[in-house]
C-alpha cells in the first residue's frame, strides 16, 4: 500500500496539512540574524527625524541662488556651521547661508542645499555660490524614508544584515521571532555504530544523523539527535515517543535492513496518522510523511545521499511551514557540462557540482553507483529532472538549487 | 588623490595584495558546519569497507542463475541469511544461495544479488531464481566508493551538510578547519548613538556597526564592534589601533561628516599603507582599501546602504582570500519587474527584492532618495549595471546576487 504522491501533490499536502505554529520569543538584535520574524514589522518614528542634508555644502533658501552664475554668483553672509549630531540653535535669515556636512540638519529657515563644489568661500564671512539651487534640493526630508504605521518587514521573514540593519535604524533591538524548531533525529540500522567509532567486520558509520543535524541546523532549526537505535521495533517506538515528546518534529532515518521500511510506517502510525508512504521521485522513493497533531512525522530512506537530497527538498519546506516562513527556492541557472540521462517516471533529483568557467557556471552532475562518500562531498546543488523527461543535452541550460 | 578603481581591479587587487592565512584549528563535527577546510581530505579507509548488496534479496553465483526464467527458475538451496551490521560466518557454496538485506555484507562465494521481487522461496529451503544475474550485479565492492588516498574534498571548501555527511562515513569527526577571522568594526560619526538608544535632536542611530557584524557572522567571522566613536582623529585613531590589533581586519564605517572620509584614509596611512582611495561603483565611490602588514584595513561610506552592498561585493570576497576559500558568488536568474536606470560612468549597485510569479522570478528594483529603511528592508539581492550600460528594460533577464 505505497500510496506514492507526485512533489507537487507533496508540497500541496504540506500546506493543507500543516499550519504555522503560533509560538513567538524575543530576542536582541545581535541574535536575530537568520531568525523567522513573528509578526510585521511597522515604524513607530519618522526616519530620518530631521530634516537632513544629503551633501557637504552650505544650506540656504532656494531664492537667494536664484539668477547666479559662475561669472556673477550670489553672495551670502555666512551666520553659522551645523555640527553633526547637534540641532542648529539658530534660524536662517534671508539672504544668509549656514555651513552643513552630509547628513546634518538643516536650521529653520533654510530649504536646500548647495554643493560645497558649487560655492566658494570668500574667507571673509561671505560664501559665493555660484549655481542656482531649488527648493528641496539635496535635502532628505523628515519620515521620507519613513513615517509612523509603515510596514517595514513581513512576518516570516528570515532576517538578514539589511533587516538587521532597518531595525536597528528604528531603535527595534529587541526583536519578535519564531522560536526555533526543535526537530528530533533518530537513526536506525542494525548496522550502524556513532562516527567516533571504529565500524567492526559488517558495520557502517552513522551518517545521516550528523548529515541531517548540519542541514537543520543550517535551516535554522534545533536538532536534537537520537540513536543510533538498533533496528527492533519496540525499542525504536520507544525512542521515537520519547523524541517526538521533546520536540516539535521527528525524523526517523532509516537503517537499510529488511522490512525496515515498514517498521517505520508501523512507528509513525503508532504515534499518529500516516499521510502517504512514497514520493515519485529517484533517488527518495521510499519517504513517509505522516502527523501527530501538529506534529510532523518524517521516515527519510536510508541512504545517505537520498536522505539528505529528500530532507532538502522535501522536508525543509514543510519546516518552513511550520515556522511561518516566506519559502524561497532560488535556483541559480548554469550550463549543463555532461549529457544526464532519465527515464524512469519519476522526478529525478540529480546531484551536481558547480564550476564558473569565464562568465558561465557548469553543472557537472554526480555519477556514482549507489556512491555514499562522492554523492555527498563537494556536492554544491542539485537539479531537478521532470517525470516526463527522457535527459538532458550537455550545454543544456539548468536551474540548480544550491545545497 | 582619489585613485579610483574599477570593481575588476579591486578584484584583481584583493588576489594579488592578500593571501590566505596560514592557520589552523580542529574542531568536533558537530561545529564544523559552515567553517572552511584548512587543508585536502582524502579517504583514510575504503568506503564500503565490505562487498554489500544494495538490494533486498539473495546473494549467489550468477552463473548459477544462467538460463533460469519465470517458466524454468533455478532452485538454490536456501544456506544462510545475512543479517545487517554481521560478517557472514559462512562462505556459500556453488549452486546455493544466502538472504541478504539492502546494504548487507556479501558472504564469500557469492558475486551477485538478485532482487527480492525476481526469486520465490518455496518454504521448503529452496529458493527459485526467476530471472537470469550478471556477476557484480547489485554489489557494490570495497572501496567502490573510495579507498585510501583518494581526494574527497578540497582545501578551502565551505563545508555544507553533506560533505559532513561524508567526512563521518570516514571517520573524520576531528576537522580540520581555518579559525574565524575576527574583524574589528569601528562605527565613528558624532550624530551616531547606540540603537538602544533614542537620538537627541540631529543625532541618528548607528546602522553600521549592527548590520556589518550580522553580515560578517552570517559570513562566518566573528565580528568586534567599536563605537560609535566620535569623529575626533586622535580618538577614532587611538580606537583603531587598538581594534586592529585585536583582530584579522579592521573596517571603519565613517559617519558622514565633513571631512571624514580624509580622515579615515589619514587613519589608514598611520596604520600601515593605503592601496587605493574610491570604487568606480554607485553606491559606494568613497570606499578605502589599505593594509597593515597582511591585515585588511577597510573604509566604508558612511550610507548604510551603500557601506552594505560594498561590504557584500567587495569585502566579503577579500576575507574569502584571506581564509583561502573557494569564492563562489553565485547569482540567481531573474526577470527584471520594472525598468532600471543607469548612466553613471559607474558601475551601479542596484538592490531588489524577489517575487515568485508562477515559474518566474521577478527582480524588483528598490528605488529610495538616499534611502535608508527602504533600502535596507526586504532587500532581497542586488543586480549589477555596467558602467557603459544606460539602463535596463522591464522584462530584461538579470542576475540577482543574494544577500
Amino acid at each position: 500500500m505505497l500510496q506514492v504522491k507526485t512533489p507537487e501533490e507533496v508540497f500541496r499536502l504540506i500546506e493543507t496539512e500543516f499550519t504555522p505554529l503560533d509560538r513567538r520569543e524575543t530576542v536582541s538584535l545581535d541574535l536575530a540574524l537568520g531568525r523567522v520574524l513573528a509578526e510585521e514589522i511597522r515604524a513607530a518614528e519618522y526616519v530620518p527625524a530631521f530634516d537632513r542634508s544629503t551633501v557637504d555644502g552650505y544650506a540656504l533658501c532656494a531664492a537667494d541662488s536664484f539668477g547666479c552664475s559662475d561669472a556673477v554668483p550670489a553672495l551670502l553672509p555666512l551666520v553659522g556651521r551645523v555640527r553633526m549630531g547637534e540641532e542648529p540653535d539658530f534660524t536662517l535669515p534671508r539672504g544668509t547661508c549656514a555651513a552643513v556636512p552630509t547628513g546634518g540638519a538643516i536650521p529653520r529657515g533654510a530649504d536646500c542645499a548647495v554643493m560645497l563644489e558649487h560655492t566658494e568661500d570668500y574667507g571673509d564671512g561671505t560664501v559665493g555660490i555660484l549655481k542656482p539651487a531649488a527648493p528641496g534640493m539635496n535635502l532628505i526630508f523628515r519620515g521620507d524614508d519613513v513615517s509612523p504605521g509603515k510596514p517595514v518587514l513581513s512576518a516570516g521573514r528570515v532576517l538578514g544584515p539589511g533587516d538587521l540593519g532597518a531595525l536597528a535604524a528604528l531603535g527595534l533591538t529587541r526583536v519578535p521571532v519564531r522560536p526555533r524548531l526543535r526537530v528530533a533525529v533518530v537513526s536506525t540500522g542494525d548496522e550502524l555504530v556513532p562516527p567516533e567509532r571504529q565500524p567492526g567486520p559488517g558495520q557502517v558509520r552513522d551518517v545521516n544523523g550528523p548529515m541531517l543535524a548540519a542541514l537543520l541546523r543550517g535551516f535554522g532549526a534545533e536538532p536534537l539527535c537520537f540513536g543510533p537505535v538498533a533496528d527492533e521495533e519496540e525499542l525504536l517506538l520507544g525512542a521515537a515517543r520519547e523524541a517526538l515528546s521533546r520536540c516539535d518534529a521527528l525524523i526517523l532515518s532509516g537503517g537499510s535492513s529488511a522490512g525496515e521500511k515498514d517498521a517505520a510506517c508501523r512507528i509513525i502510525e503508532s504515534l499518529g496518522e500516516l499521510l502517504f508512504h512514497g514520493i515519485a521521485v529517484k533517488p527518495g522513493k521510499p519517504t513517509i510523511f505522516g502527523k501527530a497533531g501538529s506534529k510532523p512525522l518524517i521516515g527519510l530512506p536510508g541512504h545517505p545521499a537520498a536522505a539528505y537530497l529528500v530532507a532538502r527538498l522535501f522536508v525543509l519546506p514543510l519546516l518552513a511551514r511550520l515556522d511561518g516562513r516566506e519559502e524561497r527556492r532560488l535556483p541559480v541557472r548554469a550550463v549543463l557540462a555532461e549529457s544526464l540521462s532519465a527515464n524512469h517516471g519519476r522526478m529525478q533529483i540529480s546531484p551536481c557540482r558547480l564550476e564558473r568557467e569565464g562568465e558561465a557556471l557548469l553543472a557537472f552532475p554526480i555519477r556514482s553507483k549507489s556512491g555514499l562518500i562522492t554523492r555527498l562531498a563537494g556536492t554544491d546543488g542539485f537539479l531537478l529532472i521532470d517525470r516526463d523527461c527522457e535527459g538532458l543535452e550537455q550545454g543544456a541550460a539548468v536551474d540548480v538549487y544550491p545545497l
